[in-house]
Formats: structure tokens, sequence, C-alpha cells
């Protein structure tokens, strides 16, 4: 058997320079590549074996399949014309980190299992909690995603009324319990409701506040929802306000709806998942104001912060409580020094925990602060940019406020908006349910969609290191394109 | 700006190279380092700058402090005296599986996203369920650790009661309903109780039951526990037994306790997280006897399948269940192949997912099945010798039957052991505590502990890919020069 059991010393090293060789011109050319897969259902999976091999396979044979069969079913994130969803960059240093990672291939549970992993995840996110002007005494820790992050955070929000013994007893076949009451916004993620579910709060006490004209939380009607809910006897407990909503960006108005969290005795969770990040420029520090009074925040390293997917940040001036609601510690897990450091698997839901402390100090150092504001401030004008043209040509609309990187808006040819509103409303959604299916087979440019007020909305976000005003530029030029395809077709006339 | 926007391809090349060199010398010669980290609490923390670097620095600089800050502070799960916890292995092909997969950066939640990531999702959770010896017909979904797979389970049995309607309405200032009950062996692991936190359910109500002579669960005390529970009015709901407990390996009588979910309609999860891996060789194919019958089962290939940190499979027959406890489908997340494809998002708790089941096929790929089995096979036969010189020493006594790769046993030197009962025990707890920090120490071992019965326990587990006869015998003398040591001490005669 050789030493690593597996491959030899040497076949380790030539597989991990074609690895290395493959990934840089890549990365260095991926408009090679179309940025949407083209692959059919079932494509990837019939052109597999249905049987797992009885012999072991040659690595060379492997990363053959790999580049002829998985990468054409890969949609790729790292294409400069990925405009969807929110736009990420995996960057190089984060590459290293992951893969001294998983070769190091430690568990940080406890801080005994790997000291360096704890310990340099307080840095990474005391740096981190400084690049965004937060306060000194705010702690935190590295979880995979803001899903997990946010149940984490709504679970401690649970734990922190008083008397409830929720840990101990739960909540079921408990008469004496109110209704546990949960606020956000209407544009806030599904994943407030995911953990209501979860944690047994139940989808209908996630309560959903309406937003203003910019899509942010009505905080007068926040109160009233709260007021009325206190009247019917059930038993508010937690606020999501939401920093950088997923649909349009829109940021609520945290220290207001801190403010009444005050007043309330309610816990403020922020999801600041994509727009957290935004803080890093001096001049959009603003994002985060009232932030200081909440008592957990989510920012999201592997949406606006170049490090690869997974790597979400949940901050919180009460780790205390977090703890309190997750700390189990049986037998087979107690070490010597458990008075004097942190021990992380205490602060949440799973257990065994990966080193992704590591590639974010990476990401950190390699950029530096002001090498972060300045690649951000450019996906920001870049957005901006697009978002004028948008504005100013006559058979386009903004749907939604820009305050950050993603633009919200839709095809209106004259020609189809002047008719009858009711049916021009839902031609217009047709229409552009099949102009962005015509840019994205284009191989050139993915944008995503949502609904705003009703209306099918086309969403371009930036986000990708690799992304230049010609590719934003490309994306405006087939938008066009394919419009006046689509009218000259008639189709929609 | 460079194309990568942080390093230069060119400088990428460079560092990847650098990495690869230092990844394979490392994981050739693991025993270069002591196997458990000998700084203390703050040093890592202590020797990094305070704050975040404004300007950018060199990969060199940080690579330079990766290997002399960062590395000093790991504890070496890839060492073959690793011997601690579940020992685990994240072999060559895994590394460079989760390489591509950082360097790919795609967020697998939709179909669309990246289509090969679910597909070989697909393709590498039924090649293990075929290597398992599991029947046709159950799907699965690839989760970061157990912890979360059992919550996800649990929730799934939790949606799976009738007329509870937990998703709209929640438990909480309900009435109507009844305590729910969940059961396990007081063996199971820590995370059945965390899930039972989480979904409200209460720690009360996770019920231990008690278990046999070779901690496997009594399933009289099962049946009758629950038949109380009934009585009370309670609701018991979930039944999680485990195949390989955390203290022991134990494997709970999976057939009759499916037997008595059968006859009272609960939902059995079996955790097999670390113990599944053992049904890759056919000769121990019955360590999941009855799981045909589960409605969900855990294996992770990061435990016990040379895959790195994270991978856990949860396989179940009852996907439609496990969906229904977790979809929400928010607008912007809407595509238009949703009939026809898998959406892994709608599967769990985490919206975002990594690309990890590239890595898991590029391990089973490289071992092959006979590869792995004769593999698995070799740390049973490990563990077995290990078992068989505590046996065969007079001053050593195991404390648990040693069916897999785990020995759980005691120095229990004469002179201690025949003194008035209850004093000698505490003293031989003391002396084993003091026996393994001691072999710790040594920089060539590294054994965890438990509590069995009472009994402070030291626990050998084999799982590493490079442990061989010679490290567990350096291991053996070990235990045995440093337990001489102290009894020629005195000091605790």
């Amino acid at each position: 058997m050789s030493p690593l059991g597996d491959m030899t010393i040497e076949e380790f090293r030539r597989a991990g320079a074609r690895a290395i060789d493959w990934i840089a011109r890549y990365l260095d050319q991926p408009e090679d590549y179309p940025v949407l897969s083209r692959v059919a259902p079932n494509q990837v999976r019939s052109a597999l074996p249905a049987n797992p091999p009885r012999h072991g396979e040659p690595m060379d044979a492997i990363l053959d399949d790999f580049q002829d069969i998985v990468v054409p079913g890969i949609t790729h994130w790292n294409h400069p014309g990925f405009f969807a969803y929110f736009s990420i960059t995996g960057s190089a240093p984060g590459i290293l980190g992951e893969l001294l990672s998983a070769a190091l291939n430690i568990n940080g549970m406890l801080w005994q299992t790997s000291p360096s992993a704890t310990e340099l995840e307080e840095v990474a996110i005391d740096w981190l909690r400084q690049l965004l002007g937060l306060p000194e005494g705010i702690d935190g820790v590295i979880m995979d995603t803001a899903s997990v992050g946010t149940l984490c955070a709504i679970a401690a929000a649970r734990q922190a009324i008083p008397d409830l013994k929720v840990r101990e007893l739960g909540l079921a076949g408990r008469p004496e319990l109110p209704r546990l009451c949960v606020y956000c916004s209407e544009q806030a993620h599904s994943s407030v409701e995911k953990a209501g579910i979860v944690l047994g709060v139940g989808r209908e006490n996630v309560r959903k506040i309406p937003v203003d004209d910019a899509f942010r939380m009505d905080v007068n009607a926040l109160a009233e929802t709260i007021a009325k809910d206190r009247e019917a006897g059930h038993l508010p407990f937690c606020v999501v306000a939401t920093v950088g909503t997923t649909s349009t960006t829109s940021i609520d108005p945290v220290a207001a709806i801190a403010e009444v969290c005050k007043r309330e005795s309610l816990w403020l969770h922020v999801d600041a998942a994509y727009a957290g990040s935004a803080a890093c420029m001096p001049e959009f520090r603003d994002v985060l104001a009232g932030c200081e009074s909440a008592h957990s925040i989510i920012v999201n390293p592997h949406k606006w912060l170049f490090t690869p997917i997974d790597c979400s940040v949940l901050f919180t001036r009460k780790p205390e409580t977090l703890i309190g609601a997750f700390s189990l510690v049986p037998e087979y897990l107690r070490t010597s020094v458990d008075g004097e450091i942190t021990n992380y698997m205490d602060w949440g839901v799973s257990l065994g925990r990966r080193f992704r402390a590591l590639k974010l100090w990476m990401v950190l150092r390699t950029f530096g602060s002001e090498g972060i504001a300045e690649r951000l401030r450019e996906h920001v004008r870049l957005a901006q940019l697009f978002a004028s043209w948008v504005d100013e040509h006559p058979e386009f609309e903004r749907l939604a406020p820009t305050p950050l990187s993603v633009v919200c808006f839709r095809a209106c040819p004259t020609a189809l908006a002047s008719r009858d509103r009711n049916d021009a409303e839902a031609n217009l959604d047709r229409f552009n349910q099949e102009l962005l299916a015509r840019v994205n087979a284009s191989g050139e440019a993915y944008l995503s969609n949502t609904v705003l007020r009703g209306r099918y909305t086309l969403r371009l976000a930036i986000g990708n290191i690799r992304t230049t005003e010609n590719h934003v530029a490309r994306a405006w030029e087939l938008l066009q394109r394919e419009c006046a395809t689509l009218m000259t077709n008639g189709d929609f006339l």
C-alpha cells in the first residue's frame, strides 16, 4: 500500500499539478464555456456508469471524465457574464485555502482538535468585524450558510425568552404557552420562514410586514403588528431585519427597527448576508447603521467577499445565549482546557466543523481592506451604470431602486405596454420570461428573475471579480437585441 | 487588475505548485509533527496581527505564516497515531475533489445552477447505496454533518405526524397538542438531543432508553417506554437507532426496533454515521440488517470512507416527506425545469450547497469497492489485535465489546484495583486520566476518552489509512510504559 493508501505521493503530485493547471486555464478563460449549462435533464447522469467500480481507477481517467462529462454540466459562476442570483467570486487565495484545509482535514469541533482552527476563526471574524465597522464586543462563528445561521440566531432568540424552558420542555403539550411570533418584511429571505418551521414557531407565526416604495420594512406596520399580537395573547420574541434583500437588495431601516425591539424587548437579528460586505467601503458603511444594537448579524463572505462557498459569519453580542441554546457536552467531548478556550461546537447545530477560517483569512490578507473596497466599488459602479442605461431607454424600465450592485428591471416595449392594463401586464410577464430565456441561451450572460408587486422582473447582479464594463455592456446589447427580435416575431403583439 | 482580480494566473500557478508540494510532503511524512498540537491557549491568536492589513500581501508571505504559525496549532488528524474520536482519512482523491469543487465555486441549490452537481450527487449516493447493500428505491442527499442530517430526519418524522400541521401552525400556543416524544438509547449521539431542542420537542421528551451489557438499545424497554408515554397522553413519533455509537460503536438491534416502529407507526431513523461504512465489507453487511425498513439512515463518508470533512449522506425512502418538511420556493428561485429534475435545496435547511458529490465520486472511483473493503478490513483487524493485547494483559481491561475498529479500555493496575471499591474506582479514574494525558503528550499517539457505566474509559479508534500495525503497537507500548512510570511515581498508591 502506498503511503497515501490510495495514490502514491508521486501520483498525487502529478494529479495535483494537472488540477492546478486546469484551474489556471479555467480561471484565465472562463468565457470559453457557456455561462448557463446547456445539458438536458439526466444527460450527465446517463453518461456515468450505474454501478460503482470494483477496482480502483487511475486519477487521469477520473480527471478526463471530470473535463468531458462533469464540466459541460456546470453553470459557470466564475463566468464574468454570470449575473444571476447573487453573483459571487471564489478568488484564487480562497481556492488555495480550501485546498490546504482539505489536506489538513481537521474537525474544529473543539479547541483541542486543532487550536489553530478555533483561534484563526476568532482572528478572521474579528478582522471582518473591523472591516465592517462593527463595534468591539461582538463575537462570531463561521457557519456554512446564512440559512443555518438564521436558524441558529432565531433559536438563540427563542432561548432568550424568559422562563420558556424550551430546551428542557419543548413547545408541544404545554397549554400554558402562547403562540411565538417572529417578524420580518415580506421581502425577507425564505430562510426566515424555514427557520420558523424548523423551530416549531410555524409559518403563520412568521409575520410578513409590508414594505414601502423602496421595498424596505414599514416600521409603523411592524409596531402595529406586534401590538396586535400582544393583544391577541401571542408572544413576539424576534425581529429579522434585512440589509440587502434577495430580490431588490433593499435595506430595512435597522436603527428604527432596533428602537422597536428595544422598547418591546425583542431579539433583533439582521440578515446582511449579501449587503453587509458593502460596509467594507467607507462610503457605504451606513448600510449597517443600527446594527450595533442588533443581537445577531449574518454576513456571508461567500457572497460578496471573494471567499469560496461555503462561509457565512454569524456575529453576536450575546454568545452566551447562543451557547445556551446549543451547548451539550457529552463525556466523550470533554477536554482538560474547556474553561479557558472556545469550543465552537457549542455555538450551533453542527458538531463537525470544517476549517473554513483558513480561506477567509487568506482572502482578507491577499486583498487587504483597500483592495476589497476598490473591487466592491467597481461592482457598484457597474450596476449603477447598467441602471442608468435602463432608465434612459424608452422600452425598458427599472422596477426597484438600485442601492448596491443588483438591478431589477424589465422590458416594456411601448407597443405592449400601452394595451388594456390587465392583459398588458400578463403579456409583459410572458414577454420578459421569453426574453430572459433567450438571453440566458446565448451562453454569454445569465440573469435570474423575481416577482415585484406582481410583475415578472429581471435581475442583473454584479459580484464577479472578472466582470468588466464590457461584459455588462454585452448583456445590455443582448437584452436589446433579443427584445427587438421578439417584437419583430410579433408573437406578443 | 489581473484576470483573477487578486493574483495573476502566473502567481496562482506558482502558489498552487507550492501548496501541492507542501501537501505531498505533509502526507508523506505526517509523523514529522506531534499528533496532538502543543500550543497553549491563545498562542496562535497572539502570533497574528490584531488588525486586517490595508494593502494586499503576497501569497508567499501568507503561506510562510501558514507553515510557521498555523501548522503548529494543528492537531494532525492525518497522523497515523491519531486514535481519538473517530479516526478519519481525507484521502488524496478527496483532496483533489475539494480543490476542483472550490475552483468551480458553484452553488448546487437548484438543478439549473449546475446540473452536474445535482446529477453527480444522485449518482454518488446511488453508488454508495449499492456499496452498503441497501435496497433500491432509497434516495438521498448530501449534507455537511450527521448533526444536521439528524435534525432534518427528525423534522421529516415530525412532518409525517398526521394532522399536526406543524409547518403552518408550529407547536406553541396549541393547547390541543400532546407532548411529542423521540426515542434513542442512552448511548446515542448528543445530536439527537440537540435536534430535539431545536425542533421544539424538548430535551425531556427525547427519551433515553437503557442499553444491554453490550451497550445496545433494550428493545423491551423501548416498547415499555412508548406504551407508558401513550398512556400519559403523549405522542411518540420517532425512534433513532444507532449503528455504531460514539462511545463504544455498539450496534442497536435495528430489525427488532423496526418491528416496534412498524407496530406503533413511528418514523425510524438510523444514525450509522460511523459504522454504516462497515457494510462495504461483505462480511460485515449485517451491521445494516433491518435498515431496509428505516425511513431514513445517515452514513458519513467523511468518517470511515476516506472523504474529506464535510460529507454526510442522509438516505431516505420518503423523500416526499423530507421535501414536505423543508420545501419553500420563493419567486426568485423558480426555474422552467422544476417539474422534471431534483432541486436539492428542497431537501434540508441550507439553501446554499457546496459541490460535495465531486469528492465522494472521485474517492469511490479511486478506491473501487474492493479497495474500500480491503482497507476497512485492515482497520478492523488492527482494532481486534489491540483488543486482544488488552485482554491478555493482567493490568489492562476492556470496558466494552469491540465490534468494529474502536477499542474501549482502561489500565487497572492490580495494586490500585484491589483497594476498597468506591475509592478504588475514583482512583482508577484519576489514574487513567493522567495516563491519557501522558500518552497524548508524547506526540506519537492521541487517544480520547469517554465514560462507561461511570468509569473513565480510554478509546482507541482506528480509521486512518496510514495507520499500520507498527503504529498500534507503538501506542500500546506507550500506554504500558506510562502506566509503569505512573505506578513507580507512587502518586496513586
